[in-house]
């Protein structure tokens, strides 16, 4: 992933000093347990933690530099590092690998990088959430209009809004506590999964020490269908960052300027236009979303590998292992901070609410009517008929609003009166049962208005 | 789904029939709850339930037609349902559907709906299983060359090949009941979200008697990050299907011939080539994986509808629910009856495991001189050297074989002799921890040897 | 695709009887010309022609439900056809199919349903097109405010707006006709592709009859990039389509409302809210665009077959080739339909434009300010200086203008007198050059605004 | 992309100093222009020519990264640009980017930079098709069997082979072609497409000078159905790689052996299993394929910006126009080279044509039966009978040949005796029109064998 879109930590994970890192830690317990075993001396099992470890804790450019010219000759990634390692370490390093085949190290490898880059991605959802649940709190009473196809529906609250998106992000966080346990294993069974060379029990070991359950049955390879749900998960969150970022690109439009993304002092929106401020936050992450959205479909073409296994799929892993994971942590950090710093308009909101002349109400005084009585087929025409002519003179010179067209209709008032009418269109009557929701939302705690302020 | 890919009791759950039954129940049970809250006359409930309940019923060609019709006029499907309904209903029909929007009752709907067909899903995940299983265990101690890359690599058993399927597909059924989970959530909340017109009561009351979960925060819908992991999930499990059914083609192929599809008697194979005996079935699985893996990328996009929602799912959701779970029904219960029956030519196996000359136990003979004091890179250089000599006279006259070369190579006899040389290439070898790994896959009870006869 | 979304004559092309049809004319194309070169009686190739025609002509259900029957017996689908066509021809029928594959009949034919289902998608780009040119030059001069980011940019006209869409659509055009060249290929060459049963003379024979160009070299199949190619360029249309329906949603948003999908007379917009009209062409047309373009997966995924060729493309094909082409027709007819009718506001545009106190005229006024001799940053400072305060206020009581706050400035009035200000804020300064774009785009005959009339 | 799979000289088209480049150029362009127009002082066009010129052209790390930091703090990259470039230039960089918005600089370096992307990626493609026609000619009398269904079907020509792929990839690049004319146009239009502030003639001018054409529409932003075509156009050429990846695949398996990738001097094919050759590099072409084919979704998904442009194509952009050519260029070269030093064996392929007992032959069988008169059915029940009876015997001792079970069957006999059933099974049968072919592929002149060692 390019740097511009970067976090260093997430970044870190999946450069090379790390992934030797976690290789030698493989090397080391395999040895360990084999000299355990018997199978290798201790003393062998010692002496490569003893020089390796340093020898891999420090290694610098040069270090790396030297695999990489070993592995143009060998051709194999695995040798080059065993080789080099093995040059710090003396006679004792042909115990190291003793039995292994690459993928028993390049696997687990890859499921403790998917842990670690999980683990930060979770981070990046609790700091969201918690700016979800802050801001739904604290506007959980302003009331704004809801809107479906794009067109006034009924009022709701900012808040619940917020909440909705809340929720969708703790099924993401839930979701990816799954992928995390699901990708979190452990395999070393040697070059087809026979456990020829190498003793289950190592597999034991070193999954017990590296934190990872172990992999019941592999081939030569974890199979790809544990890696494929990571990134659908991936996908979905991303998708749920699209949701979000598409409402306040809808909200700060010129003509809803309900909310905005903060603007920073110095900042400028347009080359040519210097009134603009744009939503360029919100806008990046549904690009950034369209990524990671787009790196399930190789991540599904990738289960099929041919017999024990092939190796496509692992220059696919190369870029999307770390695209993936790098994009969505920099994609929910972004998000949180836009959230946490979002500027909201509740005065806006409210004059939007009445823009329509009243006819948001239409589905109260709708039922008011079915009430009172009338057919259900009557009062749908007759409520359609006149919000349809409030809508049509909307902006207009003196243009009489959907409660004055209600009261001018004789077979409106044969059934409702100008109270009933009003008490139609409060609109406090959407909000009765918001903080039933947020409670089901957020818990019980939090149910109390008056603990907002601490929310 | 085109017929040919369908199976009528999946096609059966997304027909016009099934789908109003589901509605009909939903306005039924909201009335029911409406009349003892005391919102509408509990007569009303049970006039809506006892007239109601027999039209649903036994509706007839004329009866769709019917609602096509009223549909094509005012441009509403739900409307139309229920304009057909009060028709059979009278009066007391003006107290249907009080309160709702239409999505309550679509999208609680398609709760139902998905949960009918994921139960589907199940069952002919759990006939593959039980196939697998056991020819899993009759080919326990098959032994068969393992593949990476294409390419002979070491012996392991036909039947711990099929367990990784197993192991794979089973993650499948535990991810499939996740997803039943996610989406199985019912939503009476109204236009926005807000419960404006309906009590949360209704919502809780209707949720339990169709067995789902309430939705905690809806919009108008319900989110559709829950119908995305879905789709996410039948594509990975169709991703498995992929893996199984090359697997197949790559086993029949004619210079492999380790096992093949069921021929049946009167089958043609070629209209041209009356020898042909073609991979049809395991062809056709993977042309329908692709199908059902291709349909996350729209499901993905249908998330992020627009602030409480916009319409956009709709045709999405109207093509792909049906086409995703009809081709993955039909697809799982095809691989069953495959598996069920696939000839399996052991004899084949075993003279496919020895056409190297031997170079596929070049693992082994490298262990052994290692462990017989020979440096890695020595040993690796002999071993590879010999295998490539054997290998590059692979059919020609009188080629000798790997054992033949390293025999007559003194660096390999300074450190092991023929007898070590004749332990190194014993396939047994690569058998002994079978048993081990089918009991973490299937279960100790499977593990005894004893019990495979039954298997 | 399901009914709701086909029209009867894409639908057609699809439907069993037009693939006898075609599969017939090539049987007996290929009869002839054997007749011709003697390979088979002239006599067994007019019985097929003279026999074959009428039957294949006036099937009946009973006959294609016979062919299935045979099919379900022999599991190859030309076998069964040929069975049935060779019971009402006689003896003669011995000569059908010599020195054929399947491949053959098959891949000629889809070749020939392809050509028939482009070219009515070409009729609707053609009506989409002749739509919007009509509508473009009717708003040629109705000035409407230009949004980058949703957010308030530049005036511009309305017709230059649907132009763009034009010469989408337009260039959509010209890549089908390419692909129409590409997938119009004839491939009758056996087996493996060697002519080894069939005189490439055949294949030449039945192509220019067909009106397809001759597969220069096929294997047993036509190779599948050109498919790829035809469900790219579907899919790149399908995006238009896209982007044209997210237009016209967010023009219908309740705060903008400066178009409208015609609303029919007894239409409901929703059953709750009976005020509600909302976009739903153009949202359903978003996600049948999402279809279609999900299909371009599967379809790349076709391209590799094995060797010379495997059979896992036919079931994608089955359904993606009419699923796409029939989405696509329905979308580009009921997006033409929607233009043709949309109802279209200008005042309401030009009360928007005016929206924002003025401030979308800053780009103008930065400029006058820089010719003025003004530096660029002092100018970029003031200008955003006055526009970000006219924002702050809008709606508030007494709120200031753009011009009043510039007025107000002495760092811009040191520059730019009132008239100077005025000059840059007339919104025809926007207007000078979009004749000359229509031009481009349309071509000069329509440059002349006397024209627009009749447009 | 990962510097694994880059190529320097297709990274560097994508690197800030290309980028800045191109930026500068169409600065400088523009106010040549307009210098010429009298809009700004020709000595000031001069100057940013002359003083802007080698700054640009001998950008150091240390101007990157003072442009970095000026974008830190206006948070818009243009405008960091042109400040650092100002610097440089003095008081007359006031006249630069007149009339200009960011996107008319932009957007036209991208179409510069995928004309350069595109130039790399056909000589890539002119490479392969030089390595596939060499190849081809070379071995287009090598008899190899065809396969259907991984079936063996018929013999066939391994050049015949080589030359589909040859004619996928002419293919290819004819589309490359059609998508560098349409990427490659140049819009200066200004902020929302209208020309507000710049001269049409400025961007003609600039068009010209960089070898593009001019955008007839554009509204801020170039169109971008244009570069989703162009990602379409390089998925559907990473396709084809994917298929001659998976031939080759194919035809190392152990199993197979009839083709090979040189395997280098030193080269390590397994670090556990000496003996192993694997073919890495197909298998990396296929990820490779997966990943290029991948970035269709987000390509298509850009297109349906909002309104006059929105920036959420920008971050997918970012990442994806870089990623996808600088795959398929390296892509590209090593599959070119694979194929001038593929390992090719013509006895094993003469070997496996045999090993199905003379079965491959049942379709000529199967045509001289019927030609002497037998009835279709029952010649094609004489061939499968005899046909599977020769299969079912495979490897064991004294099975008998295809051959000798049709001279065992008296209704075969009764049509053919032993000459029509030899001359039947000649494989030279399958070679008679290869040269015709060929021709047709690859033009007249390479159609006389003689030629061949020219080739």
């Amino acid at each position: 992933m390019i740097p511009r879109y970067s976090r260093p930590e997430m970044a870190a994970i999946w450069e090379p000093r790390n992934r030797y890192r976690i290789w030698f830690e493989i090397e080391a317990l395999v040895a360990e347990r084999q000299g355990e075993l018997g199978q290798i001396p201790r003393e062998a099992a010692r002496a490569i933690r003893e020089k390796g470890g340093p020898r891999v804790a420090s290694m610098t450019e040069a270090d790396l530099a030297r695999i990489d010219a070993i592995e143009a000759e060998v051709r194999h990634d695995v040798i080059a590092f065993l080789t080099w390692l093995g040059e710090g370490i003396g006679p004792e390093a042909r115990f190291l690998h003793q039995g292994l085949t690459s993928s028993d190290v390049l696997d687990t490898t890859l499921a403790v990088q998917f842990t670690q880059a999980l683990d930060l991605i979770d981070r990046g959802l609790a700091r969201l959430l918690d700016a979800l649940k802050a801001r739904a709190l604290e506007h959980r009473h302003t009331v704004t209009i809801g809107r479906s196809h794009g067109i006034h529906a009924e009022p709701t609250s900012f808040g619940l809004k917020l909440a909705g998106h809340w929720a969708e992000f703790a099924r993401g966080r839930e979701r990816l506590a799954a992928a995390r346990r699901e990708i979190g294993t452990c395999a070393i069974s040697g070059a087809v999964g026979t456990f020829a060379h190498v003793d289950p029990s190592i597999e034991a070991f070193v999954a017990a020490r590296l934190g990872l359950a172990v992999e019941p049955v592999s081939t030569q390879v974890i199979p790809r269908d544990r890696h494929a749900m990571v990134f659908a998960v991936l996908a979905v969150i991303a998708a749920g960052i699209e949701r979000l970022a598409i409402e306040i690109r809808h909200l700060q439009r010129s003509e809803v300027r309900e909310a905005e993304e903060y603007f920073h002092p110095g900042q400028k929106g347009s080359s040519a236009m210097p009134h603009k401020r744009n939503p360029v936050l919100s806008e990046n992450l549904t690009g950034l979303a369209r990524l990671v959205r787009g790196m399930v479909v190789p991540a599904l073409e990738n289960v099929a590998l041919w017999h024990e296994r092939d190796i496509s799929h692992s220059s696919v892993e190369r870029v999307i292992a770390p695209d993936a994971t790098i994009a969505l942590d920099f994609a929910l950090q972004r998000l949180a901070g836009m959230i946490e710093t979002l500027v909201i308009y509740p005065e806006r909101m409210a004059a939007n609410l009445e823009a329509l002349g009243g006819v948001v109400h239409s589905g109260e005084v709708l039922l008011a009517l079915t009430q009172a009585g009338m057919s259900r087929e009557a009062a749908y025409a007759a409520v359609q008929r006149n919000a349809m002519a409030t809508w049509a003179a909307l902006g207009t010179e003196g243009a009489r609003t959907f409660r004055d067209h209600l009261l001018a209709d004789p077979e409106v008032t044969a059934y409702l009166d100008a109270a009933a009418i009003d008490r139609a269109m409060d609109p406090r009557l959407h909000l009765r049962h918001v903080d039933t929701v947020l409670a089901r939302v957020f818990g019980d705690d939090e149910e109390r208005p008056g603990d907002v302020d601490g929310g």
